[in-house]
């Protein structure tokens, strides 16, 4: 360690860190890509953006006083820097391991991740917080807050910015533009400061003027408003300047090169005591210091195992069985060929869902709209509204950011549009705030939904042949993350799946196992475990979450004395609590027992590891079922 | 009628409208503020924003082709004008009346209105999906999307606007200015139009090009950022203008006076068939033609009775009970007065959840921060980060709007936070979009969350007492919109109430009654009518619908033979699911009978009518009752 890494080796923490003589930084940032390199050769993740920031995470570690200043990263795959800076550079080899270090920064992992990370866009709304609360209690630390241009097309961090300049406190926000989505000429000034000495003064004259008309309760709300106009309308006057910050009343400086690491700390050092929230705009290279990377941001953003001399990827041994994933994008393609209202709408994740099959053939007619799930999903309305066939596919996690757009915009109407939840289920690496646990739960409740999740690769073809004919209202499927069951799909004829049927997978006698989506086919795994008695067990997939197949369910209830139900969602109002509310209501007394993900945040690791650790493997299906033949 | 409004009277619709000379535009307008201001003085509802708009929505109808074309509204409560002139001005009588006209924009009742619009900042991102509906469908359909200032600042408007400029559309937008919220400064122009030669030649160019490079395939997503981002660069060159929307790559026109109706259908006139995404300006003023309305637009929001002549509001008779949102706003301001730590944030909604009481009172610790429920709830997350006890107050319905920053920014990290929904239930004339029908189902599922709703007044301050006490984590309370039990709560000391603790009502012998928040009086009304049944009924206020009082549970499991549960929120996983769970997973089988919410949207009415037709009032719980005892 010490040989290949001198500097680095020596740095257990930031305060080590800020030890160094400023001449020592270019070459600590230097082993600090190669070990993010070599790390990452062995152990995957996200290497592309954490590349990027290198030199800007050993700016602010040196001129903060981290932990006590607080850095908070927008999507935290950027900050393996962060940890390996933070006392985490030992473990670091467990980074995305069940038990191991969190891919994202975690505030109960280390007191240097200043807040959770998992999903874009809100890290300014979340600072904002941290740096008023700090002056209302009287502290005198510094907040930073680092978001990516991407992130910046997300509804919330303008939420954020828009109450940036309202209230007085010393917000940093710095922008870090790989040039993923802004705009270069929002910023009209080109390079570092122009304009410090008059906008200090300023800032400093408008937030005294700001808390002494507060103190004396002289300041309403409209006052504030009109004086905040009357402030911008000074500046401007001012600085002779104008860019979308200076709009929202935040100074702006920029642009700087973000892998100049002297420049970064002198104006870092320059700004950091300054009254008043900034923005600091710099540009960085997504994969800097690392050729491949640099020159395919997106296929080496979490590239999986590869040669870190020759940049050569490695395959890992994957299975047979095709992914869920590449399923929907060619079944979508297909679909789209015939029907021509067929439109695909994806909030930034063409390339994860396999939309980009469909943008490839038809480009015209497939929809990124950047990291905006709430627009996604209006917008997708918007089109079904007049007559178009939109397959809006987001994450089921980020599903969560367009849960009042599904509800007002969408079902409300009943609109003919597919909404399509990937990463249902538990995710793997990415752990809690990727984890779909939720959605079956939170979309249940809503009316005039259509909600499916299919047992194989063939049946979500079907699905969504099914979904996409006229008159179906809104359909939502949900599917998991990775492979399928190895059963043939492409090319197979489609058919439709009529609403609301379950299917028998198997007949029993005693104990009906009911379930929903591919965990289905764990249970069927689990049953030829249990030797003579698998013949007690009937497995149901009931296919459809709403509506329930009740007819079916009528049937099983006269036929067995006890229903187990089985899904890879929440156990509080999910799949189970539908099955128990039409028991009741048909007045219908058996014993039910529930399996699925408990009322906790589940940690990251393997999805083995964290269906087993849950008992919601083939092994802890059976050990339930041997309690009941 | 034809009396007093010579030329209203005339028009049924708007092809009527579009026959008239433009010199009679002006009387119109006259006549139709007139009708507006005569008919909400008997007839509640919000005035001072359909009186801002009322030359607009003449204009509007006057030079588009509705309903071929299509306007969608933003914040639909400013729409009665639109109403009026689109085929409803005789039913406007029965505006926001159990069965009558909605109050708010609703394609089930005319197709004049484009698209559903209760809840703000949605109207760009659905508009857009229209307008990229119709180029798609080959139609020559306008599209224009009519949005306030207050609106602007919702995430949503913004991920919108930055998708504006990515593919080729007509979409017209109108941001309807009346200093709300936004800055005036954004609007580097000052008068209408300096640019349209120069600007309307460049969009063409720009957009034929975009498409013949998507035709040949040569468009991917890289390339055409990069161009998005030249062509910015050309068009600042060629028009020397600079704003948020020109920079957004959006055409601006404006500002333009919004009351000049000859000016109006110009410039609508002029702009109609321009190709690409433009913005019209127009400055307003609330209540317009309304002196009172004009000098207190908050008020005259949505001002209740009132003298049409002399402009007095007349008092409607109300009960001697306070509303619950007075006890909210009392006790936050009791609170805060001790705890230090406290401090208030609501998305623009002061007055309407009464945390005016404590910004009056403490302006510093007061966050109103615009229409932003998703920044409301992750800036509370930062400040609770740091220590300070933030009470987030958002309507139920619009709570919705937070979900994602609710799992991801709060509840991951536990922290200790209050979120109040207040219009918990249903709310009565706003109808469908405004109920709080969900956020029991849709929270349960969170981990961490403490969820509970009060009994009565005395009980809500007592809770609020309980949430802000050190270490009770994240805590959840939900609460009608009205007036409570008339019990007294005023300068009742607090107590703090035990979380995940219930209470007996009544106790009884064979029927028990589980109930959760208010609805708990109207069982105990409905047990009163019972006779000598009575005496086998017993009542349970749980409290907590999150942790559930179990011990409580085993107890009634125990004693009772039929379990009735009752809530005002969706029966599809919400109070009466979490029994039914805990009932199956303690082996215990019993009836449950549960009332609630059915699984539909629940048009506008009174509460009292609409819980009626639920069978959820004290009448509709006597009937289920008599068939238990």
């Amino acid at each position: 360690m010490a040989d290949k890494y001198p500097i680095l080796s020596t740095i257990n923490f930031p305060s080590d860190l800020r030890k160094l003589d400023k001449k020592q930084l270019k070459p600590l940032c230097k082993e600090l890509r190669t070990f993010i390199i070599e790390e990452l050769a062995n152990n995957p993740g996200h290497l592309a953006s954490s590349l990027g920031v290198v030199e800007l995470t050993v700016a602010l570690h040196y001129v903060f006083d981290t932990p006590e200043d607080r850095i908070v990263w927008d999507v935290g795959h950027q900050a393996y820097g962060h940890k390996i800076l933070t006392g985490r550079r030992e473990k670091f080899s467990t980074n995305r391991k069940f038990k191991g270090l969190s891919g994202f920064p975690s505030p109960k992992e280390s007191e240097y991740d200043a807040f959770v990370a998992g999903h874009a866009s809100n890290s300014i709304s979340a600072a904002l917080g941290m740096a008023i609360g700090s002056e209302k209690l009287d502290s005198d630390r510094k907040v930073v807050a680092v978001i990516g241009d991407g992130s910046m097309t997300g509804g919330l961090a303008f939420e954020g910015l828009n109450n940036v300049c309202v209230n007085p406190n010393n917000l940093l926000v710095i922008l870090n533009d790989n040039n993923m989505a802004i705009d270069n000429a929002v910023g009209g000034l080109s390079e570092y400061l122009t304009d410090i000495t008059s906008s200090a003064f300023y800032n400093k004259w408008r937030f005294r003027c700001y808390h002494f008309l507060k103190k004396i309760g002289l300041m309403k709300t409209s006052t504030r408003n009109r004086m905040v106009r009357m402030g911008n309308h000074i500046k401007t006057a001012l600085t002779g300047g104008s860019n979308i910050f200076e709009g929202l009343n935040i100074r702006y400086f920029g642009q700087l090169d973000g892998h100049n690491i002297d420049q970064l700390v002198k104006v870092l050092t320059d700004i950091k005591n300054f009254q008043g929230p900034r923005v600091l705009h710099i540009k960085t290279t997504k994969g800097k210091g690392f050729a491949p990377a640099e020159n395919s941001a997106t296929v080496w953003h979490a590239p999986g195992l590869y040669n870190p001399e020759t940049g050569e990827r490695i395959k890992s041994k994957s299975t047979d069985a095709d992914l869920y994933q590449d399923v929907f994008g060619q079944t979508l393609l297909d679909l789209a060929e015939v029907n021509k209202n067929i439109v695909g709408v994806t909030p930034a994740m063409p390339t994860g869902c396999s939309m980009n099959i469909m943008m490839q053939k038809m480009p015209d007619r497939v929809f990124d709209v950047g990291i905006a799930e709430a627009h996604a999903v209006t917008f997708s309305a918007g089109m079904a509204k007049e007559g178009l066939m939109p397959f809006c596919n987001i994450y089921s996690s980020f599903m969560q950011r367009a849960y009042d757009q599904i509800i007002h915009d969408v079902a409300l109407q009943n609109l003919n549009m597919v909404l399509c939840l990937d990463r249902a289920g538990l995710v793997g690496a990415d752990g809690p705030t990727h984890h779909g646990a939720f959605d079956m739960a939170y979309l249940r409740c809503i009316p005039n939904l259509t909600i499916a999740s299919p047992l194989n690769e063939l049946e979500l073809r079907n699905l969504m042949f099914t979904a996409q004919l006229e008159g179906k209202g809104t359909f939502v499927l949900r599917y998991p993350r990775g492979a399928g069951e190895g059963v043939a799909w492409k090319d197979v004829p489609m058919q439709e799946i009529p609403v609301g049927k379950g299917q028998v997978l198997k007949q029993g006698s005693k104990v009906a196992v009911l379930t929903i989506g591919p965990i289905g086919n764990t249970v069927m795994k689990a049953v030829e475990t249990l030797g003579a008695d698998a013949s007690k067990v009937g497995v149901y997939d009931m296919r459809f979450l709403k509506p329930l197949d009740t007819e079916l369910l009528d049937e099983i209830f006269k036929k067995y004395k006890t229903i187990v139900t089985v899904e890879d969602g929440s156990l509080r109002g999910g799949f189970g609590s539908a099955v128990l509310e039409y028991m009741a209501d048909s007045g219908v007394a058996l014993p039910v027992k529930r399996i699925g993900i408990p009322d906790n945040f589940i940690e990251h690791g393997s999805p083995a590891e964290l269906y087993h650790m849950l008992g919601m493997d083939s092994s802890g299906i059976t050990s339930v079922l041997r309690q009941y033949v």
